[in-house]
């Protein structure tokens, strides 16, 4: 399989960039849960984020839901929903396979699938299909929030920028809250701004990390080895389109701690058992510590930039000039955070539900 | 599920640490593949790491097969093989689970199996099951070698002295190579060796990275977003104990790069498709380029030193020290070589069987 | 998991009887398919069986496909297909949760989710439901067909009135083509009719058999053990409404056979491997033999009966009257046929898919 | 993946007839479960039957624990235990893959799995196999007992001599325990005995209907459709080599019931909703009623007789005489009980654990 994920919940993705519909179905979630609408389709505008530098599609990226609910209430039969693709443009189609985009899924795409193979906007590969993805993400942060738990993301780094840190022990419900512009430290708007100012007026893109946390998780969630809470959540983050890289906790920061430094020593407060430090990033041996789970995501720029590029024409073997027409994003970090945290939410509503 | 993973070979792999015997199961090995016993037992002696730091237990960690092989040839049903435990000690069972060592996984294991797990060495979470995991991937090597596909790996980093990187766009088979010490640039062998004598007298421990790198791949191996390449190759080695972070190609790194940096430009040699640059690290969309496959993996510090430490009694709630005996790793990165290797050929081997 | 079934092509359906539709979502399909509308409407309506005895909803059952198509032909993403559901009326809804119907699944499915179960119409548990199974059943059957595959079941049995069944080991494609009325020997219709309406004056229902075949399998499909050929049919099978068992070739009637009756004897015809008899039904260990693959599957009779009833009122633990209003089938085995068939292509296309 | 079975609860199996082991590897169990070994061990001597009909292997059977507990009761890691086989001969092996036996897998795992596949005793897809299969089933069985679920089977037919079914709704523990020979009447056994001896004189073999029943079960386990009760039930016992069909409750007899006969009548008796009749077998839409969960399985007669039989040479092209040396079964029948039942409470504690 491909575009599916999870051991009880089950998630699984579809559809195509021009395609007539993207969507996802559900399977497994838990029945008599209330999804607000209203709730989900503000996390959903998240993604869209209608800002200055984004280029958002016209369509409204409101889910119609085919099944699961009844009165807006899970029922326990899978949960499908859809998002209709308004202005789907088939155009360039037969051109994009032999003119593969560089930093796209063009070429790698028709070597897997063939001259079949659907690219129009990126088919299947396409970013929007992160919409979906965020329709499952926002159910799954309301059903984990009703039990206590809150996943939150911020944009950590644009083209070297960098917001400050979640504070790995003491990350609050209200530091997850989303934000207009998702940073902790207001003061690095402006510079990440002037950075993709500038990056547009080179016609090209900048690329980021994601910061994202969950607080109010029990401990003793997740397997051993290659089901462990890390396994999973970077099986899922992977999963969104431009992602690079993962870590948690400390991360590739660990490699230069000495285990004195990097060792998280126990204490208990009230009846918890907590860590003084956080560098574990709330995982042990696969497993939740109840400390805050907390990892990064490393988002590379935006592949379509404005600026001439060259590419092979896999047809004649000739290096061809490219352009790229239509509006891009000069950073998707902008509008990744609800992603991440989709990602994030959906493994640990899987994990919740697999303990019973 | 827990310690499996694959989908059309699987490796499971079960043991812990003062148990009878540790070993591996695979399942969808494809039949008539000749196991060469000699490169086995290299392969294996690399984890071993007999260097002046490390402590390998006496075991001789010499695999006997019980099944999948019929005169050293694979036979299409399931492999497993076991490794003996000879040195088994129980001695201070009941009191591991009062007083969970910092940075193992003892507090969580026990939050997730309650009074009945297994902590003795670390159990099922112990760094010794690294040893059937090597095995799988010894055979999968060996497999894939068959098919022109050669994986390797070196010490990017200890104690923050670094080694250089694989040339991303011309890493050969002969950079990767098994070396006695594992870096490319032997320069770097001294400084990293002083870094763990260091650590060593300061009674501490030190982590690194691990990069990993795989040639010959054909193009269009994997699935889009959550059976990918990355998806996969992340959750197997998020499986090795330690590993805090994982990141392709240019990783971390693409959150610095402009997207006119980052896009890798495609051209044509011999009948090839390739690209001048490699920063998608040999996977764009989750499917594999045809370039290197390249990834690092963030190892940390060795949580167990020597040093005096606090911990929490769990049964008293009171904080008391905390004295690891036995003799540990001041750097597991110097055996966590053909760990990794291991978790992307098992991936790898996957990823080519699936596709028939 | 739970509607979901597959190891390489994945068939995962949603829907409630009584929802806004009911659809499949078919994950990992060969790209490159051209799928005939005409040809997979015919094969719809043949499960919609507009016979004198039973009761189509006014849907026509006209798919509508969100994903993985471009211009009819499949491009390797997921397939999306849904059929809205046009009659849907929710009078009884609550009533429904406290009076279980007799050998529907009312109280097990209220059992399963609670009270926030649809049980409308039956719900998820609809044989509603099986329409969508047939839409991955024809696309399975056509792509099937092109490699030489074919698919096909008759009524072996209606209320005590058996059809002959097929040849085991010279069953033809001509044998396997749809019929208005599919029974093999046409001199059964009038007794199978005539057992319908006697059961119709009667406000009740009867069950039967029915018996599919697929010819021109490979030899050497399938896995040992638990995933062999039998394994998944059965799987797939079971998840028919109403099927209350599944047998192979001789099926339940090994029991009065002797070894050497049993047996079937090899012997060679051009260049194939043949038996001489095919009391093995197409599959030894799991693995196809390349002779025909034969099974039967016993439905009880429609639980929704006319006749007067009683059950058991859950709220106030009183037995009572139960009247089911409505036009039922008095015997769904008219319409089981491409239902059978269904299950069977999606497990020989995984199978074909799985071996590559 | 083949050998391999359970969502949450995993059943390996591994080994070949004549390789160095066989054997099990169990991933989910719950930790803190004792496992009984005598009761165990009591388990696997059912299924070795050493009864005058049946010919055991010299080996004892006598399980190794290899992980998975400490002090015989469940840690939470994998459990792997394994048999030896001290009696490997090879002696025939070269010939077997040119000469299959009929009615055995010979021919279908060569298909498979070409040259390299081991046929020796039959290899992999030998009965023996099912011994590992009865470990996992007896730690299931004690497992479930421990939840007040009990399982068990008895002989309802060999050659055409029944046994009496259970009670459908009245089935109860006593019924349920092991018995030397495993019927319910014992009036059967003589005619039975007779039968298989009229088949050994005969050079011949036979066979028969095992019938499993569980009680004990609550009310609401399973998944629609493709997960159910049913589905996974038949999906594990068609692992057993030899099995035919499977039928659940009133099985292929639906097929001759009216549905005023078939529906099973709610009502209460004390908390507990139940049914006056038990057609349904336990299930209905794949979820658990709380009543008997019962189903049968039929077993062809042993392929191996000593009748001369005629074969294909598949080297020469030639038909030729085939005799099969050593000591059979001449009804499998007799050792099949504790196989079946091992099926089921693998299947059931997996539900089980599912569910949380």
């Amino acid at each position: 399989m491909s575009s599916s994920i999870g051991n009880r919940v089950r998630v699984s993705i579809f559809g195509q960039s021009h395609g007539e519909a993207i969507g996802v179905l559900i399977d497994g979630l838990p029945a008599g849960e209330r999804i607000d609408r209203e709730e989900l389709q503000a996390f959903l505008e998240r993604r869209r984020a209608k800002t200055k530098f984004s280029t958002p599609r016209r369509e409204p990226d409101a889910p119609e839901f085919l099944s699961g609910l009844v009165d807006g209430v899970t029922c326990g039969a899978p949960l499908c929903a859809v998002i209709r693709n308004t202005n789907q443009r088939s155009g360039d189609y037969g051109k994009l396979r032999d003119v593969p985009r560089p930093g796209h899924a063009d070429f790698t795409a028709r070597a897997r699938y063939g001259d079949a193979v659907d690219l129009r906007g990126g088919g299947h590969f396409s970013g929007r299909l992160t919409a979906p993805l965020c329709i499952a993400g926002g159910i799954a942060k309301q059903i984990l929030a009703r039990r206590g738990v809150t996943v939150g993301a911020h944009i950590e780094q644009i083209a070297g920028v960098r917001d400050r840190r979640y504070d790995p022990v003491a990350v609050t419900e209200a530091d997850l809250a989303p934000r207009e512009f998702p940073v902790l430290d207001p003061a690095v708007r402006e510079p990440m701004e002037a950075a993709m100012w500038e990056a547009i007026r080179a016609l090209d893109s900048v690329g980021g990390v994601i910061e994202c946390a969950a607080v109010g998780l029990p401990a003793g969630l997740g397997d051993p080895m290659f089901d462990g809470v890390e396994n999973r959540i970077a099986k899922a983050v992977f999963g969104i389109p431009a992602v690079k890289g993962v870590e948690f906790g400390a991360g590739f920061g660990v490699a230069d701690l000495r285990g004195s430094e990097n060792n998280d020593l126990y204490y208990r407060e009230g009846d918890a058992v907590k860590t003084r430090t956080n560098n574990h990033g709330g995982a042990l041996g696969g497993i939740t510590s109840g400390m805050p789970l907390i990892f990064r995501a490393a988002f590379k720029p935006t592949a379509s930039i404005k600026a001439a590029q060259e590419t092979l024409n896999l047809a004649t073997g000739e290096i061809e000039p490219l352009e790229i027409g239509g509006r891009h994003d000069p950073c998707i970090v902008l509008r990744a955070a609800p992603c991440v945290e989709s990602a994030a939410a959906i493994t640990l509503l899987d994990l919740m539900e697999e303990r019973g």
